[in-house]
């Protein structure tokens, strides 16, 4: 029997304690990006959940490019960078949302997606939710269509789809 | 006649002016990202050149994930992502060098390579070869060997060359 894209991906997790501050085991994904059979098996299971349902796929910079860049090739689409402040050239739509401490701001370009584009969202871990959240707003502000959020790894005890009500969240693997 | 992929590059990219700051023509690769089949015909005329030669590709952050992810794969091979200081978790590898103003440090885990890996360098723009030359030295330092360089797009008037003497530094358009 074939193994399943979470336990693939389960297999290929690395737990670095106090990082990155005191008390929180961080997940380290990138054992799977290293292995490019088991990385292939997940993008694989991802494009299949979303074959002609969507048009584009936009990741979150930075861990977000590592999954969207070849899930896009992979489902014969482009692929849309969502970056921090500062870092997109011309004129660009930017979303604040609140940290444990301060803000973050994401911005991505006005001419990044066509009017009514299907949207796939993706980045590699689900956290608090923040992040996805101000990026659909974003992609929304640039008049296209959040179809789906997809994450290869959600913490569930961060509880954050709640902020992220009504959305069609997905993820190969929740802990 | 089938476009070379310098020619496809070249149709994609946007220019800029005055980013990041004023009197600066900002090169925009972006509006390549977003169509697949000339992203791929810029990957596919890269993994060409090394096939057979490399075992694993590494990419600078951020816009070295968006070529080097899908490029290792489409080799068949893995990602190793090199990191700005602080975000990578666990043991590391660390160098800093100058920018204009001030300096930057980058890192990559220990564990990353196996002994002797030979490693293929990627990253969006070839500027002044200070970013490149330290992720070389990063590589090599984490016991693997940096057998070439890839750049999308070199902006020779930069003369990144004189950064990287003896590599095998290739562009897929010089400008």
């Amino acid at each position: 029997m074939t193994d399943s894209a979470a336990q693939v991906l389960a297999a290929h997790i690395r737990e670095v304690a106090d990082f990155p501050k005191p008390g929180v085991k961080f997940k380290d994904l990138s054992p799977l990006f290293r292995e490019p059979a088991a990385f292939t098996t997940v993008l694989t299971d991802i494009a299949g959940r979303w074959a002609g349902k969507v048009d584009i796929v936009a990741g979150v910079e930075a861990r977000g490019f590592i999954l969207g860049a070849p899930l896009a090739l992979q489902m014969g689409l482009g692929f849309v960078p969502i970056r921090k402040a500062g870092k997109l050239p011309g004129d660009t739509h930017s979303r604040s949302y609140d940290l444990e401490y301060g803000q973050a701001t994401i911005e991505v370009t006005t001419d990044a997606f066509a009017a009514g584009h299907r949207v796939l969202l993706v980045d590699d871990v689900l956290a608090t939710g923040g992040t996805a959240a101000a990026a659909c707003e974003l992609i929304e502000c640039a008049g296209a269509e959040v179809v789906g959020i997809e994450m290869l790894l959600e913490l569930s005890f961060l509880h954050g789809r709640d902020k992220l009500p009504g959305r069609d969240v997905r993820a190969t693997l929740v802990d």
